[in-house]
């Protein structure tokens, strides 16, 4: 598939050795003039070296270069991973001729293994080489990991009729992926934006994407986000009500890589959205809802195809919030399945199973207490998962 | 295999039709004079109706019997299902010629369908004609669900000079079990000792053995754990010294009975204890173990004998207490893998490999920040426990 770029951005991406087959494994994103930026990255207490870097670099709100490696997370590598990725700025500044200030990078792989450098530094002319307005799918290449296939979103806007385009890459599913050197997303957009803009429109858009999906629990080391705005068009943000405008553009940005990085994840056969109303907060909703899509004993059953509603009432049961045990409606998609938590018989159960059959349904949970309400997009759990996750180093 | 009774006690179990195969699916235990008691039962919000009901009849201290069936767990069956746990109790104590608020009951299987109670009442005189002193295989056997051997510890000690038995007897594991309707454990002594003493050693010995294991991190809606005192014998406990001889057996029973329920658990083929030292306090400590020994990409790399120690820092690292990302040193059994947060090296890497190839072994996390300890023994994640848990009720 060929995608048009974001103007203001040039991108590429080579094969310099990481990774096994001659796979692409090294990605670069260049602005033509430095950009404003806003990121976020993972919580984990342990972070990869990069993304401390990054952590530090983007204060200044101002980024002109990314550059990106898979098949080794650089992180667990000590006082050299971090002058490895350091090092690996530095190259890319000079063989771009900017401050090494403006770059920033990203690594994502095994975790505890030195980075080869020789190999980076042999193939970052090369990748500067490669640089082009229309690279976002080498781009996206170079950075999968187990991903099957490159996760692009581009969506368009318009801003007091002055049209801006926004374009997202990202690679690996929130918690899903092996050695947890998982979730990375870049996203660029020509609009005129300030840092802090963007990182309010950031915030607002994770929080109801990447932050809303699980696959296995697990979080990375190495989770780094990056928005990145060019300018490049007259779309400018300058107010409140422009953000308003621009804000579900982003929103859909961000929620369509979060389903394509579900859907793409180890051994997914279904894609699952929780749903949990009628609960005392929102906050309670989104602990029941984090508990329900988390539970290994339902994600198994969704994979055998069993509307086994036991498991979601033991899960909602033990999340560790108030819930009344007998007023608890649930539905497969639109189906009845239990009312005042209790079984709606057998053409309830055969409808239900009808509905865990299609590749993708909502599990609703209404608890009829209250207002507070919550949801979640999760997969199956499946022989396939276990496959891949046993098999990964070797 | 033939396991002595202990002295005051009467078991047996027999098939009624709840289980396919006709394998044995009631339990009872019968105490020839009523025994104190003490029980522990799950946090569970949404509880089953037999927890409910011996919540209220275990505030009396006293009990004389526990009938117990597995295939059903009956919980969220309403109204109806307590009604039913009521007449179990009922009609085993009009079979026992006791009072009602005598008997307790346990159930374990599948989350929201009616017991066949006609079945249950059929079998009853003939479960009662079959109690004896040696019963207790039979009764271990009824209480089995996916279990795959019955679990049954039996041990002596002294007080005083007076010797005393413990028999403990239990099925399904802590969090492992499918539909959740896990864990039930029934320990049986000779010992005269009091329910508030018998309270005490239980909290005590649960803490350090079912509390401790973990398969999939999914908790029952039936847990029930009963410790039942005879008075059979002359070994008294009235006072804390007696307790202090006591508690050693007892927390022998439990940790063994726990070690069994692990080892038999769902597709499991590793038995792993994962222990933290080092940590600012032993709540840390306790966080950390229990995240890491949670996570399902490190079980799966148990599963494939694969030393991913990158897998277990992230964990550590996202279990949300304070750590130092650079001193963690870790060990599989005496192997130093990982020394300040860095890799040992090949040779290192494949002495941890061969541990790993064992069916038993240890993780040490030593995070030397200050004197916290906790640990947990917990499974691989195999494929067969996905291949169980898809099809469990088909």
């Amino acid at each position: 598939m060929k995608f048009k770029g974001c103007p203001g951005f040039k991108l590429a991406g080579v094969a310099c050795g990481l990774k096994k087959n001659n796979a692409m494994d090294l990605g670069l994103i260049y602005a033509e003039l430095p950009a404003n930026v806003a990121g976020v990255f993972t919580r984990n207490k342990i972070k990869a070296a990069p993304v401390l870097l990054d952590q530090e670099r983007i204060k200044s709100g101002t980024c002109q270069a990314i550059i990106v490696n898979s098949g080794n997370a650089n992180c667990c590598t000590g006082g050299q991973g971090m002058r490895d990725a350091i090092h690996m700025t530095q190259l890319t500044a000079a063989g771009l001729g900017i401050s090494e200030d403006l770059v920033m990078v990203a690594s994502t792989g095994v975790i505890g293994k030195p980075l080869p450098m020789d190999k980076i530094e042999g193939a970052i002319p090369d990748l500067i080489q490669a640089l082009n307005l229309n690279g976002v799918a080498d781009f996206a290449g170079a950075i999968m990991t187990t991903d099957t296939v490159p996760k692009i979103v581009v969506r368009h806007g318009e801003v007091n009729g002055n049209l801006f385009t926004i374009t997202g890459v990202a690679k690996g599913a929130g918690m899903i992926r092996p050695d947890m050197a998982t979730l990375l997303c870049f996203v660029m957009t020509d609009l005129k934006a300030s840092p802090d803009q963007l990182k309010e429109m950031l915030a607002a858009a994770v929080a109801k994407s990447l932050n809303r999906i699980t696959i296995d629990g697990d979080t990375s080391t190495n989770d780094t986000v990056l928005l990145m705005a060019s300018g490049f068009s007259e779309a400018i943000v300058s107010e409140s009500g422009q953000m308003a405008a621009v804000q579900p553009i982003l929103d859909d940005v961000f929620v369509t890589l979060a389903k394509q990085l579900v859907q793409d994840g180890e051994g997914v056969t279904k894609l699952v959205e929780v749903v949990v109303k009628g609960a005392s907060s929102d906050a309670d909703a989104e602990q029941i809802v984090d508990t329900v899509a988390h539970s290994n004993l339902l994600k198994t059953a969704f994979f055998g195809e069993d509307a086994n509603w036991g498991r979601i009432f033991a899960a909602v049961g033990r999340a560790g919030v108030p819930v009344d045990p007998n007023t608890i409606d649930l539905y497969f998609d639109d189906v009845l399945m239990v009312q005042d938590s209790l079984g709606c018989g057998d053409q309830a159960e055969s409808k239900a199973t009808a509905v865990l059959k299609k590749p993708e349904f909502t599990v609703t949970i209404d608890l009829k207490m209250g207002h507070g309400s919550a949801s979640m997009l999760t997969c199956d759990f499946s022989i396939d998962y276990v496959k891949i996750n046993a098999d990964y180093r070797s």
